[in-house]
């Protein structure tokens, strides 16, 4: 077995859990190397504490499993037939005894597949896999942050190719295209959510959709993207300068960059990580801007763009050496626009280092 | 309220209901008209027998959700605030009386958020509203046939740009960004999924992965793809030959598109749905080509790309005017390739017009 499968296994031996039940695409992926999005097909994954582990994949991505590595036990099964009839079979081979506890994903099973589990285990109790397997990933290894490292960069070219594209009237969508058009002939086949290419005032939504908006003099422009590579995402955001710049919004983006190179300045092994956000929101309260700074501060990253740490003022937890997140403060001026300045971070032993490089100072582009 | 909103309260009163919890972002669209994404955060609607719907998003999303006709109370909540807290007061004030059932999404709402709403409503048993929902989606009207005509023409030129970008020795991957680049100069923000470019024994696998693979003479080029547009999606497969064809792939492509028409041909309101995917599957089986025919022949589609009805075999429901669906066979050899031929199928009042309107005789291109 692999380490990340014998840590999962110690762990059920720990908790005395027999079994353990895991049908998110991305915790099937961080166990078996296997990448595959089943839709509403069933892909699941039993471990037990102490039997060989299953993986249950639809029929016609057996061999894929197998060719991602996958040297354990199979189940294929087709289109007509139900997966949970097929698993009591292998599941019964295995001589488990009495099944009191299953381990599942409390916040992805849902409430239909978890009838079936009941079916196969009928006196289990559910107790949650989350926490263990979220402990497990938030702390990348070296491979991990080697494919993380190589996908940030590929976010740096998508902000550079995006500023080459500007011109007088182009629109948010013309850039966005080309900015994907480039990364894919890079062979990127999935960005990591909806890129986002915000123009002028257009950018004082922190979730806006881009359109028809064309470009002007004075706008601030504002690049929000990441890629899926080998499985693992990236996050940048960078906000430019149209031409010329105003006071109002120079201030506006000197305040965002002064608190996020605040709470970076404090990212390193032992900080709390509530106090990333804080020293970040007290910033931009203080220059009189915290009701334009909606959101926290980041997030973590990895196989999902927002998975754990939560990084919220409330996060009590500390940071430590192997995590990677954003930092990404923001203030959204409805009228005047919106600044966000957005890097991944990755805790080294004694600090930190951007995995995205584009600098960070104020740049009026486009000149 | 909305009609599908009235329907879906005329349905809980009826069932004696007291409240649906509705929180996949495809039904909240569906019943508000708010499309969006909040990723791990809450979005969810609550409606009621017998009082206002109430709909619980993140805080920065308020503005979009009335903007995009939600004229019901909307509950915003930020990052720091617990939603299953703030809930409370607004769902007291409505003086339910005594809740015995909730109707959830048993297949999307997870274990733990089934634990918080349990917390809501202490008393009350879950049911499912999926079967309703499902049902009330599975005819569409005219307006969401309007946009899945467009979305269909989309992924038509989708198809177009590729063929017009083949050349000896580009690979998939520069297809497919071709491909994504022009629609997105058409507004298109968004692929319904990972976008298949697929050149000779690469296409063989039904799920395979476009890369570095080069075009050359005698290949089957398989293209599978499809848009979202206002929130709808559409779906189509064409599979060509560069240059020159075997008599061996002029046989498989042949049985395909002989399947594809015999299952088109009867798709018209009060068929069995199974016999859609029986009537292929023997013509494909026939010519002895049963076991490279591993999938359904097809699905439902709209706001998902896929959804009810499920077109496998076993399916003994019967069609009915409105319904939109997919018909895709295909053959697979792992060695010279695989054909894949699909359209999006609309069931009008005595048959069914295709929304995808690309030919399907054998086409050598590239000549």
């Amino acid at each position: 077995m692999n380490q990340r499968l014998d840590a999962l296994s110690a762990w059920l031996k720990e908790q005395d859990i027999e079994v353990a039940f895991i049908n998110s695409k991305e915790n099937v992926f961080y166990l078996t190397n296997f990448h595959t999005d089943p839709h509403e097909r069933l892909m699941g994954l039993f471990v037990f504490k102490d039997a060989e582990p299953l993986l249950v994949v639809p029929g016609m991505e057996v061999d894929q499993a197998k060719a991602a590595g996958w040297s354990h036990e199979v189940l294929g099964y087709s289109d007509h037939e139900n997966p949970w009839e097929l698993v009591k079979a292998p599941i019964q081979k295995r001589n488990l005894g009495e099944v009191g506890k299953v381990a599942v994903e409390m916040e992805v099973l849902s409430f239909g597949r978890a009838m079936s589990l009941i079916d196969v285990f009928p006196d289990a109790g559910a107790v949650s896999v989350e926490e263990k397997l979220n402990e497990m990933r938030v702390v990348k290894d070296e491979k991990e942050i080697e494919i993380m490292k190589r996908a940030a960069e590929m976010a740096d070219y998508g902000v550079q190719v995006g500023v080459e594209a500007l011109k007088d009237g182009i629109t948010e969508m013309e850039v966005l295209a080309k900015i994907e058009y480039e990364l894919k002939k890079k062979g990127i086949r999935e960005m990591s959510f909806s890129t986002m290419v915000l123009f002028g005032e257009k950018s004082g939504a922190p979730h806006g959709n881009p359109g028809e908006r064309q470009l002007k003099e004075g706008d601030f422009v504002l690049f929000d993207m990441g890629v899926v590579l080998e499985g693992y995402t990236s996050d940048i955001t960078r906000t430019f300068a149209y031409k010329s710049v105003s006071d109002k919004q120079k201030e506006i983006y000197n305040t965002v960059l002064k608190a996020q190179l605040a709470s970076l300045e404090i990212s390193k092994p032992g900080t709390r990580i509530g106090d990333l956000d804080q020293v970040a929101r007290d910033i931009i309260t203080d220059a009189g801007y915290g009701d334009l700074f909606p959101h926290r501060i980041g997030h973590g990253m990895g196989i999902n763009v927002h998975e754990f740490p939560s990084m919220s003022h409330l996060n009590d937890d500390v940071l430590k050496e192997g995590m990677i997140y954003t930092l990404e403060p923001g203030i959204y001026d409805p009228e005047i626009g919106g600044v966000r300045i957005e890097d991944d971070v990755l805790i080294t032993e004694d600090g930190h280092i951007t995995l995205t490089k584009t600098p960070k100072e104020l740049q009026i582009v486009g000149k």
